[in-house]
């Protein structure tokens, strides 16, 4: 069955695509009515399902000129982040999954190997893209075959180390390796950075500047003013295909191309929860109650007073609460140093060495790309930074490449770093204030991710020793519960109690380092629990496990799973774990 | 007291040095003969002592250079990686550790903020100089003061993402901070990457191409043909002293300049160990018997029967026995990325993923710089690629900023990774050929770091579902020793053999999970006993002690404490943790 449906001129039978083959036959002006016809459903989807929107929309044309100049999935095609890959979805046997809203739900939001030959890795953190291709390349070399090689990656992920550690790399390739910039001049946010200017220099000089990043570098350039244009497009690919030198093409791409409201608001509509199509207000309003707002409003708050307190982000400001306003009301002091958590880290550490306040605002699972920072920049310099992690555990993001589980192994075992876990909104505040101010030591504070919760009294104001706070004393039964679970861990003891059970409920604060004080009353204790919003592996319940064997008690450590599970409901994990009120009760 | 010895026309008085500003007053002339009289001492300790001869030798003009131009501590001076920092170290107040043999001990290798208020950095791992130096400009520009901020970096460490990331944040700066990139067209073995290309453009053309990375990233930039001629260093750096933009130096030295030997062998003489000067000849001939040639050796025979079979390193061939006449016979299936072990660890994704058989060879503590990737460019995708450390343990490196503790809470807590530790040198050649032919999983396999040990029968073969391996069955008691300390744990057991005790010794081999089966029988044993040679926090004794709470068993772990220790003695360190035979059979 064509595609082109052939009784109504310029008409597309997009149900009838099942992978790129289908689209190969068309010309340049079918290829338009295609990229018609694709975009309605693409965003009728986005509206009613949330996703990227402007990464999506702005780089459909490019998405049906790779599949129509290239020979996927024989030539090999890595999309950096993968956010951007709903129309190669369409195009690669996946079209249900977007004209048909009972099937939205079918795809992931990434590319994802358990779906698609066409999809090469599972992948969701950015600048990966051309170093995982490097060894697609090297691969094809040491065979002998004569695949093409293509790296696609937006401007915005270009400033993240491992993008440039594989160009660096890939230039030294002397065989085919084509490397798509897909520049819309956007990070999430606008981008910041030195390489920005060139490429903006790039995009006005129409590619012809002496000053070129990319040659510099070691490449052949070619440049397409009009990223969105089909048949700039196909000429460009065409051109570059079987290249056997490394070339990067870069593309000057309209973000959110051809939904007015995401052209306008490029930073809301890099990702949308479901919203209105015509008017971009969202479906559902967000519930200003909410921890990252909070924190926010109380850096602004503290930074009026506190000529030393900086905030930085590693190209995720709206991830913190820090929207356009707030960042001009926070001035130079609000500090965007583009996607490169490395960077943020050890800026923070030498802001922090140089005596100012350097909070650095991330999500947790974004981190991880920091560990040796964390470690060696900043934790055995003692640099009294603070860095507050956001979206962990497991009311947080649940796409298997962007979870938050990890940070308490990754962080808790590092030496010299103190983690704080706060309860509630006044605690979290006074860990913040706490952390801010004081000169001795890294401090991790991790944002609950469930619901605003509040505290029933005073709460420690000083955490250079806080220990684990008692907040039930009974006796036999304690339960140890951190962060965002300690409501589960009051829930399970409020059952017990109504059981006739007298339980010790007990917030540790504190999860990277042990109360031995608090721990050794426990010893004749007939069970302690431990419930932790990360995974049990590494992190606090193993700890307390190891520190009370010999004694009495049994200790039973309950947490997330060491595993990346895609797309989970919360309540199912939880239950899946035995954490819930109910489980955690009966287990004594 | 003048450093000049006016008795005698050019002659220094080196004790005299207790700052900077007893160089300031120099000429040209007398800083050259300042230069040849720090030489002289600088050689005579590399060759008693050892260490970084190169990088030392060939700054040594540019160190002088630096503290005759600018106001340290005031400017702040951040050293790359520090390892160059010995001139440095010299005319900052630790003369007598660099020209008295008794006091050679005094100094670390690198720079260290608790030796002098000239070090602002306690650093050791490569590519962060230019992120760090980013803070404290920050900082300056907050708080109004008008210090030079200067990041030295060598050309080896700009492969490494975070320099790239901090250099495209400096680079918008809009205000001072100087870069110096000092070029000795090394790594610690030759460079690679396409940046190195343009390094060497710009050295052909004293700095006048077009082409300049460095200009396409927003600097302004300088070169300095002669980077070893205090005269053209003085000029240059007085030239850009309170420069209120960001500027890169860029200055062409010679590694081991004025000693021939280390002029001629680049990279042997990056790091030595005690040799004679006039010679090269190492003091104490290596040891021929250990693990790393055992691997190297392991690989070319391998390689030459397995086409797929490819081995990458960053940056540090030598560390893992790829010396030049082996990089040779392992022909373009041996690949060095440069430093820059994010893009090793995804290009091994990438090469598994096009079914090769990629093994990433990485000093333990390097490896943490790519946590990200081993978990989602690597992990998630479940790419069997193997990834071999070195120097893991209490018996690698012992500088701080070096350790090799970390690896296991780091690894073995994240989802899908297979972490093997080999006890002898046929059950770790028996794991690199199962790692490297398997298609299933990531393998991490850990090279002993002790001495050289042989296994006394027959060694597993299949390490899919490899449990713990019980090598000694006894009652009541069980030592449950991993890797190179399985030899302390069978020595421990001869004792307690000797006083009538009856063991079980078991060798986990898999660090990562638990052989719940193995650990079940042990539920009504007195005493379980755990060794580890990493930090026991995260670690695998507290993994099992939480797995058998409730049992009538105690666990006892021993391990390495969460801390940094400077340049200790291994056994020190291991009888301050309880890691000795004795101490090990006196715990029951």
């Amino acid at each position: 069955m064509s595609i082109i449906d052939t009784s109504l001129p310029g008409s597309i039978n997009l149900s009838a695509i099942s992978s790129p083959d289908d689209i190969r036959p068309l010309t340049i002006e079918q290829l338009e009515s295609l990229a018609d016809a694709l975009r309605a459903p693409l965003i009728a989807r986005l509206a009613a399902h949330g996703g990227h929107a402007g990464p999506n929309l702005g780089f459909l044309e490019a998405t049906i000129a790779l599949h129509y100049v290239f020979n996927a999935p024989v030539d090999k095609i890595v999309f950096d982040v993968s956010h951007q890959t709903y129309v190669h979805k369409m195009l690669t046997g996946r079209i249900d999954a977007f004209i048909n809203p009972e099937r939205y739900g079918e795809v992931t939001g990434y590319t994802n190997p358990g779906e698609s030959p066409y999809d090469i890795f599972a992948l969701g953190h950015t600048s990966t893209s051309v170093s995982l291709a490097t060894g697609l390349a090297k691969a094809r070399d040491i065979k002998g075959t004569h695949e093409n090689v293509i790296a696609v990656i937006g401007d915005g992920s270009l400033s993240g180390g491992e993008a440039f550690e594989g160009l660096d790399y890939a230039a030294t390739l002397k065989s085919n390796f084509i490397v798509i910039v897909n520049d819309n001049q956007m990070s999430i946010a606008p981008n910041h950075g030195g390489i920005y200017e060139n490429l903006s220099l790039l995009r006005q000089t129409n590619g012809t500047a002496d000053c070129n990043l990319f040659r510099a570098m070691g490449f052949r350039y070619l440049y397409v003013g009009y990223g969105n244009d089909l048949r700039s497009l196909v000429k460009a690919f065409s051109e570059v295909k079987d290249s056997d030198t490394p070339i990067v093409v870069h593309i000057n791409t309209t973000k959110g191309h051809g939904l007015p409201v995401a052209e306008k608001q490029k930073e809301a509509f890099h990702f949308s929860a479901p919203f209105n199509p015509k008017t971009g207000a969202l479906s559902t309003p967000a519930n200003p109650d909410n921890y990252i707002d909070i924190f926010t409003s109380h850096m602004l708050d503290r930074m009026a007073n506190n000529p030393g307190l900086c905030v930085l982000t590693a190209g995720t400001p709206g991830a913190i609460g820090f929207y356009p306003d707030r960042r001009e009301a926070a001035g130079s002091r609000f500090i965007d140093v583009g996607i490169a958590e490395e960077q943020a880290v050890a800026m923070a550490s030498g802001l922090a060495n140089a005596g100012c306040n350097p909070v650095f605002g991330v999500c947790g699972t974004f981190l991880q790309r920091a560990y040796d920072q964390l470690s060696q920049d900043l934790s055995i310099n003692r640099n009294p930074a603070t860095i507050v992690t956001f979206y962990g555990g497991v009311w947080g993001m649940n796409d298997m490449t962007h979870l938050g589980f990890f940070d308490v192994p990754m962080i808790s075992n590092i030496p010299g770093i103190l983690f704080l876990a706060p309860t509630n909104v006044e605690e979290y505040l006074a860990m913040l204030d706490w952390a801010i101010t004081q000169r001795v030591t890294p401090v991790v504070v991790r944002t609950p991710s469930g619901k605003v919760v509040h505290a029933e009294g005073e709460v420690e104001k000083d955490y250079a020793n806080a220990g684990y706070l008692t907040v039930e004393q009974g006796r036999g039964i304690a339960i140890i519960a951190a962060g965002d679970f300690f409501t589960i861990g009051r829930q399970a003891a409020g059952i017990m109690r109504g059981r006739g059970l007298n339980p010790t409920l007990i917030n540790p604060r504190v999860i990277s380092h042990l109360d031995t004080d608090t721990l050794d009353n426990l010893r004749d204790y007939q069970a302690v629990i431990t419930l932790e919003d990360n995974t049990l592996d590494g992190g606090l319940g193993q700890k307390i496990a190891a520190y009370l064997s010999g004694s009495a008690v049994t200790v039973h450590t309950l947490g997330l799973p060491k595993a990346f599970p895609d797309r989970y409901k919360a309540s199912d994990l939880l239950a899946s774990c035995g954490l819930t009120p109910e489980a955690i009760a009966s287990l004594v």
